[in-house]
C-alpha cells in the first residue's frame, strides 16, 4: 500500500483513506489486471491510486473539482495516471455514460448512495462488485438496504484499527475512527 | 458523571479521563460512601473528583506539582475539597505514609506500577481493592503480571469508544484512545 | 453492577445487557432515587434491576410472556420485586396508560422504535432522559433520527469491550458485540 | 483472500487466521514472487497459504506434528503445496539450519519469541520484514521490546473486526477477537 503520508492533501476534501482500509477494500473487492473500475467519490485519490496500481482501467469520479485536482496530483506524484479517468460531475449521472464495469467502489456519494448502487448495479458486469467505505452510521445502513434490495448477498466488516506510537515510556494505541466496508458480488 | 469538558485543564498534564472511562472505573471499584480511596497519579483529576464525590476520603498523589496545582482547582470549581488530601510526591513512598485504604486507583505510575501495586497491596483493608487505568501496551502486562503474582484474581476489560457527531450529512463516529482497566478484589 | 452470571437466563429472551454497558447506562441515564423509569422491551431484565436498585419506580414492559417470567424470576433472585411493576404488552400503548416518567430506557423495541421514543417522549417530564440500546446498525440509525425529529440533542457512544482471559500463556483478549448507546434529555 | 469456511480445521490447533487479519498481514509484509518467506508457529495454515500464492518458497514451522498434518491438507486442498516447506519442530533451532529468507512471519511462539526474533533477524536478507499477529497482551509487548532492542522501526496496528450479520430485524455486528500486528523492516 501507498503509505498515508504519501498523499498529498487538500483542505476541505476528504481522505486519503487510510492504509490498512484501502488494503482490506482491495482483498474485498478481488480486483485483478483484467478488471475496469469506477471509483464513486474519489476525494483525495487515495482507492484510486490502489485500483490504478491493479485493475486495467479506472473511472474517478467526483462532483468537487477540487477533489479531481488532487485525485490527479496524486497520480501523477505515483506515475499511476496510465490507466485512470478522472471525470468531475454527478456520479449517478455519470454512470450512465461509461461503458460496463467489474467493480463499482462508492467512498462518497453525497447523500444518492441508493441511487449509486442502483444505477450501478444495472452496468454491473457478470461477477461483478459493488464496494462500500462509510463513516456515517446512515451511510452503513443506506448501503446494506439499497444492495439486499437487489437480492444481494451482502458482507459488512466493521474496522477499528489503533496505530501504536512508540514513545519513551511505551507503546500508546491511537484509535483510528471506525469504517464499515459494505461490499456485495453481483 | 462531571462532563469531560466540565474539567480545567493544564497543559503537559494527562486527563481527564474521559467520562465514560470514569463510569466504569467507579462501577469496578464499588466504591462506597464509607471507602477510604488513594489516586495515585491523579494528574488533571478525573478520577478524584469522581471518587470525592462517593467516597469518604480521598488521598490523591501526584509527583508533578503542576498536577496536584490542577486537580486543586477543579475540586474548587466543583466544591469537592472537602475529603480529598492532595500529597506531591512519589506514590511508593508516600503509600507508607498514609493510613490503610479501601481502594487504590493507579491512573499514573511513572514506571513504578509494579512497585506501587505491591507496596498498596500491604495497606489495603480486607475486601479492598486496586485498579488501573492502562493507555500504555507495556502497563497493561505490568498491571496484569504485579496483580497476578500477589495471587489475586485479575479483571481485564479493553474499553474501546467512539462518540457520535452528528453533522449535516449523518451521524459521524470519533474514536477515543482504547484504555484497558485492570482490576482485582483482595 | 450485578454480574452478568448472577442473572437467570431463559432460551430465546436476549440479555442480560453486559456489566459494562448497564454500568455504562446508569450513569448517563443520570438515575437517582427521585426518578420513575420505564423500561421498554425488558428481556432478561439486566437493565431493569440496576434500574429497581437505583430508581424509585420501575414499570418494565415486555411483550414476550417469558421475558417477563425470567425479568420476575431475577427480580426474586435479587430481592428488588418491590419498586418494580412487570407489564406484558406492547410499548407503545402501554406507554398510553401509565402515569409520566423521568427516564425512558429502550433495549428492545420490536421494530416500533420511532413510535416509543415518540409516545414516550410526550409523557416524559422536565429533565427526562431517553436511552436506547442498539445492536443493530438500523436501529442506530433510527434511534438518532427520533430523537433528533423531537428536537432533542441526541449523545451517541459506540462501546467496544474485550475481556481479558488469563490463560497459562497470558491474557488473551475476548471481543463482546460492539453495543451503542444513544440518549438525549429532554 | 482464501474465505475462513475453506479451511480444513483440527481440534485444538489455532487457526486459520481470519481473512481480514491475513489480508492485513499481506499487505503489511509487501510480500513478492521474489520472496522466501518463514512462517513461524503455522497452525492451521492460513497464512502459510496466503503467502504460498503469493511468494517464491514459504518454510512453514510448527513443533505440533497436527498442525503440520492440517497445513499440508490445507495446501492439498488448494493446490498449493508446490513451494511450501512442511517442516514440524523447534523454530529457533531450524531457523539456523535453513537459508536466509525475505519475510519471518511469528504466529505461534510458544513461549520463545524474542529467541525467534533475534535469531531470525540475523537470517533475514536486506529490506527483510518480520512480522508477528498477537492475540496476547504479553506478546504484543514482547514483539515491541525485540524488534526495538534490534534498532528497528517498529510499526504496530491493533485490529478490532466486527462482521456484520444479517437478519430478519437488520444487521448484527459480532466481533471478531482484537489482534495486534507488530512487524519491522530491517
Amino acid at each position: 500500500m501507498i503509505p498515508d503520508q504519501d498523499f498529498i492533501k487538500k483542505q476541505d476534501i476528504p481522505g486519503p483513506t487510510k492504509e490498512e482500509v484501502r488494503c482490506l477494500v482491495m482483498c474485498k473487492s478481488q480486483v485483478s489486471s483484467k478488471d475496469v473500475v469506477v471509483d464513486a467519490g474519489c476525494g483525495t485519490g487515495g482507492l484510486t491510486l490502489e485500483f490504478a496500481r491493479r485493475a486495467k482501467k479506472v473511472y474517478a469520479i467526483d462532483k468537487n473539482p477540487d477533489a479531481i485536482k488532487v485525485t490527479r496530483l496524486n497520480l501523477q506524484k505515483h506515475h499511476l495516471e496510465g490507466n485512470v479517468h478522472l471525470i468531475e460531475g454527478n456520479a449517478p449521472q455519470i454512470l450512465n455514460e461509461i461503458p460496463d464495469f467489474d467493480i463499482l467502489m462508492i467512498g462518497g456519494s453525497s447523500g444518492e448512495l441508493p441511487s449509486i448502487i442502483e444505477k450501478g448495479y444495472q452496468k454491473l458486469k457478470d461477477n461483478g462488485r459493488i464496494m462500500v467505505t462509510a463513516i456515517l452510521l446512515e451511510t452503513r445502513v443506506e448501503a446494506v438496504k439499497a444492495m439486499s434490495d437487489l437480492g444481494l448477498v451482502v458482507d459488512v466488516i466493521d474496522v477499528s484499527i489503533s496505530k501504536g506510537r512508540i514513545i519513551e515510556r511505551g507503546t500508546m494505541l491511537e484509535a483510528r475512527n471506525p469504517v464499515t466496508i459494505i461490499s456485495a458480488h453481483r
